[in-house]
């Protein structure tokens, strides 16, 4: 720790900083200086760059404003071999939207959002008959006939879950109900937000079309606004049993998005150095780039936060044996771009371990383990070394995370420490994905949490941990 | 009741319907068969309106079709002499609306909502340096040169309370808050949304301008918003006390409200005629007309659902003595022009009491009177009636509401039933005042309150209520 005063610190920070960048920034506290005010690390990290940068869709200007924030940041942490790796990829940004419900009842405005990779319906705008599904899998079943010329509605609630595990069943109406429909001679879809909460906030998201499928609108509904439409869909149904006008639920939509081409993204790696040069470091990953239309606090700014405390923490104990390597990930929203950079650049260095956060800042409850036969006694230690956070041991084998998925695919071995998500699809990929949904108790435990486990396995034995 | 099939009926309905105006409807089905499938009459009273009409500005389109469908509706509950009665009123409507942080920092978007009777930034929008005050009394406080030429913000984080006690206080950054900074020669004003909640959904609502003072650039924006502003604003602050750049805390601004001059609203008027025609009525009251941005759920869908369902529930018992005025009152939100709009045309009449349920749809936990000493005995009895229920009997006197404000300000008697508002102030003009928020059970109880309250006014003898 260095000794000198805090005013002059400051200064000398304040000085530094105007010189590496024309961007500005508050001074940067120490960890010590924050745990006196009561604060947390890794909350601070995730509040400065919420605060500095706000949104930062990948391989835009913010997400670029991000990295400059993030090099800084690390190398004032004390953090070396602080770097940016850049790369290129395809790029879609949001444009103008509009939606509403415009027959047979009043016409009414819709709170919508653009999926990433949608289609433009051009600055006119489109309006079409809704075709209703109550599923993905009903979407699916329907014949062409159904679907062709008609504006795709896919309802279909997202239940919470406490392991997030719902998010690949009901998340396929994004993932590729857009694609299915755009197949079966859709004029475009609206989906039911993938979220399970009750605000008027969209939740947008990734989707793809197939080579050779041209793409068409794709857009996402806030709950309560899905709700509306089905109200009127169910209205418009009764009318038409009780013998009334034959009028179709109809539906006026607007969306301009607009394809970059190839823009530059990057991931930012930092290290702690191991005293042992010739030990395979442990990775932790999280990812720098968020959705567009929140701050990216608990996507991923937690996640950012979570590993670089921890690691500043272990790191404030003692050098560790191995070096961690801090890896924040760039363009993971959109395409795990990032992840696979940094596999391509560094797969075939050995890695002792990977672990990555991705699920928000809540508390970790469950430890899993992808490790070989050999480190059952590091698990057991690292999981007798988490009981006390109240942290269970899963039975399944540990998943990894987007960005060191390439890693682990590759026989990396993993631990996951799962976060409660039973709150997190609430906020995921919507406008209300900012600083104030975060509990800082919550975080703190998953900063503790993670940086009892990093101890321990950055100062594993290679006997320990081959 | 009748008791023709449920098809032909429907099918009457809608016949019915289709002939008495372009607009459609879908079928109205009775209480009884609500009851049979499990609602309340006052419950669907709010997703009818919610449903089919969406959100109801006054003086709008919008507006005059929500008193064509009340008119439809309230004739087929099977009141009498159902009217509307119009009214002309100055009237305000949102344009686009953008606010952004532009400095120090990376630029960020912020949610912003204008309030009624901003003045527009014209089209391309203004920018300007924050003047930061911690609450109203502060700005008012503040010396013209402080203020003079910048966009004043005005943070006060309003405190949920069970009467909604909070609003006046709080309220006031935007009851007056923009009067009194365009005197001191602001640019604009922002304030921190009067609203208890922290999504990202700002609080609109009407604001007024002294005679002789120019109307200037207003708005609200979300408590996470201005949460971010505050961090921002706190940054530049620390940022400067370090020897940093002196950059202030910037932002660029777009509102494009219009005034359309005079134009037409209306209240619509509903009866259950008494038995003894010499017997002054009993009225209750809430608003039809509601904020843009919701589908006004809240606010005041649920009043006009619960005044009728209980007026229905009491009909359907017996014809009552005294006529119950049911009265569904235009353009309050604005300025209560519905509200004076009915004394003007009914004041001098004699009324026995007044209630409006204009606070939500949450349960009603007290009850409060405003009756002659000679009424006593039947205060107690309606206080008896409805402690089954849980509402607890108040010390204070009865406020009236809005709507009956002019009535009550001129003797006649009132009673309120006080709603549980802790959580109001989540929703209240934001656009996430729509049906999903609330609390079926809870209404019920409201509608249950308000029922035995009713029956035991309406079937009052001249002695018990002169």
């Amino acid at each position: 720790m260095k000794n000198i005063g805090r005013t002059a610190r400051l200064l000398a920070l304040t000085a530094a900083a105007l010189v590496a960048s024309n961007a500005v920034a508050a001074p940067s506290p120490t960890a010590v200086e924050l745990a006196q005010q009561g604060k947390d690390l890794g909350w601070w990290i995730v509040e400065d760059i919420t605060t500095e940068i706000g949104p930062r869709q990948a391989a835009t200007e913010a997400e670029a404003a991000a990295r400059v924030w993030a090099v800084r940041r690390l190398k004032e942490m004390g953090f070396q071999n602080v770097r940016e790796e850049k790369f290129t990829m395809p790029t879609w940004v949001r444009g103008d939207e509009q939606a509403s419900l415009v027959g047979p009842f009043h016409p009414q405005k819709l709170a919508i959002a653009a999926l990433g990779n949608s289609a433009s319906t051009g600055p006119k705008g489109i309006e079409g008959e809704i075709a209703y599904f109550a599923s993905f899998d009903a979407l699916q079943a329907a014949p062409d006939t159904m679907v062709k010329g008609k504006i795709v509605f896919v309802d279909h609630q997202m239940a919470p879950t406490q392991d997030g595990s719902g998010y690949g069943y009901y998340g396929r109406g994004r993932f590729t109900g857009p694609n299915v429909a755009a197949k079966k001679g859709a004029m475009a879809i609206v989906i039911r937000s993938i979220g399970t909460d009750n605000h008027r906030n969209p939740h947008t998201g990734v989707t793809n079309f197939d080579a050779g499928v041209k793409p068409i609108p794709a857009a996402a509904l806030s709950n309560p606004d899905a709700d509306q439409l089905v109200r009127q869909w169910e209205r418009a149904q009764a009318m038409r049993q009780a013998g009334g006008r034959e009028e179709p639920l109809r539906m006026k939509l607007l969306l301009t998005p607009r394809d970059l081409g190839q823009q530059t993204s990057g991931n930012v790696i930092a290290e702690v150095p191991g005293s042992d040069p010739a030990a395979s470091p442990v990775i932790i990953a999280c990812h720098l780039d968020s959705w567009d239309l929140g701050t990216g606090a608990i996507d991923d700014a937690a996640g950012c936060g979570i590993i670089a405390a921890a690691a500043k923490y272990v790191m404030m104990a003692d050098q560790p044996r191995r070096t961690i390597r801090i890896l924040w990930a760039g363009a993971e929203e959109v395409g795990v771009f990032g992840g696979k950079a940094y596999f391509d650049a560094h797969g075939k260095e050995k890695h002792a371990v990977a672990l990555e956060s991705d699920f928000g800042a809540d508390r970790v409850w469950r430890i899993d383990f992808r490790l070989p036969d050999s480190a059952k006694p590091i698990a057991d230690r690292v999981a007798d070394a988490v009981t006390p956070f109240g942290v269970v041991r899963g039975r399944q084998p540990a998943n990894g995370g987007a960005d060191i998925g390439a890693l682990v695919a590759a026989g990396v071995p993993a631990i996951d420490l799962a976060q409660d998500g039973t709150r997190y699809f609430d906020l995921h990929h919507t406008p209300d994905d900012t600083l104030d949904k975060i509990d800082p108790v919550q975080l703190r435990q998953n900063v503790a949490v993670w940086t009892a486990t990093l101890a321990i396995l950055a100062n594993s034995s290679d006997a320990e941990l081959p």
